[in-house]
């Protein structure tokens, strides 16, 4: 029997280099706008920073901006990919436990990714504006709406359609996004320095899921958590 | 009968020159910040815009630091005169309808002073760190505990001391002030554009307070605060 599955080609050279340049140039533009802000980075010294000349970098970007959303995508992805990877770890656990664990993995990447954090955030770039309904747009919901799907879940809302949440577990889904946000973002930020700042957002958490009737969290798995989080290689969070 | 209290001296001519001269400088540096982000503050360029020296500002400033800190200051206090204009205009109103007018007032002036909003709350200046127990904590510290203080009397802690509340009290405070700090800085920053935000924050804010135990705000709160917001002169709020 033939396959009729199509087959990936090999990348090839060219599409390697470009793959590897790209990357390159994220990465430089990246560590410039954490040593010395968004005005820092330029077109002109990512140029020279990878060996090439101004009017050439445009084969790989349109310009500043489109590097700047792709910095972006990548820090949602990231975002996405660490608070993707805790619900994997503890898929076994209760609905409660796993509401918790988005909130827990959001603020321990944070934590360890503060420019980031603050460059998928706050609008630090002059000029800068991400499209309306574009791509950054479709990054954000991507990190918003499993959590939406599971209030909803556990509210006991049916969801028998994808995507589909009542208009409670919508406004609650809100406002825990807002709390945890709003504690990850003064914590990164260094205005939570004078409290045990960890303990208070699992305390703040843990109340406003059960205050809209969830189902709570079992008492050790803020630790268990942490464990995993080490186990896994991570990075300690600072804090901590 | 010769009066014994002290005379305040008028403010000499050099002193107020230094005044108008800070000012100017303060002004200059937070429109350079808005328009072109941290990293296009320079000390050179803030002295060629003011028509001096750069070793001359010296005599000002002891740095770009302590420019940052002064600018920082004046948006705190600018944050803190708004919450306390509209407590002031509605303090005849009962606990829980001023508890409200907080956090209305906070978001009302961040949609005004996005950039200001912003440099108060997110890392954005390279190099910049406030001073451990500093000014900026302080000034911090002047919006946070007011509230602090309201919970813990709307809660029915005893309050004899001023400054002092129940652990219960300061840990729903926070609580409180992530939430509304975090739907703020997300709506700030471009990050609720799909929603009626304004409505969801009002929502979102009853429903917390209420879960704490305090008493509910009127209905008309909010409809009577943007009336008086507009009476008052200010601009409109940009997203309402």
């Amino acid at each position: 029997m033939v396959s009729t599955a199509p087959v990936k080609p090999a990348e090839s050279r060219r599409d390697r280099h470009r793959r590897e340049l790209v990357d390159q140039l994220c990465d430089e533009a990246r560590s410039q706008l954490a040593k010395g802000g968004a005005g820092s980075v330029t077109w002109r010294g990512l140029a020279r920073s990878v060996g090439m000349s101004p009017a050439s970098l445009y084969t790989y970007f349109e310009g500043l901006d489109a590097l700047f959303t792709e910095l972006i995508l990548r820090s949602y992805g990231a975002l996405s990919a660490a608070t993707a990877a805790a619900a994997e770890a503890f898929a076994e656990d209760s609905p409660g436990d796993r509401i918790l664990l988005g909130p827990l993995a959001y603020r321990h990447w944070a934590l360890d990714h503060r420019a980031e954090f603050n460059l998928i955030f706050t609008d630090q770039l002059p000029g800068y504006s991400a499209e309306p309904g574009g791509e950054t747009v479709d990054a954000q919901m991507a990190i918003f709406r499993p959590m939406t799907e599971a209030v909803s879940v556990a509210l006991g809302t049916d969801v028998s359609e994808p995507g589909q949440q009542s208009d409670d577990a919508l406004q609650h889904s809100i406002g825990i996004w807002g709390l945890f946000h709003g504690l990850v973002s003064l914590e990164v930020n260094h205005h939570l320095d004078w409290l045990e700042a960890r303990e208070v957002f699992e305390g703040r958490l843990r109340w406003a899921l059960e205050a809209i009737g969830l189902p709570p969290a079992r008492p050790g798995l803020a630790a268990a958590f942490y464990e995993w989080v080490e186990g896994n290689n991570q990075k300690r969070c600072p804090l901590d």
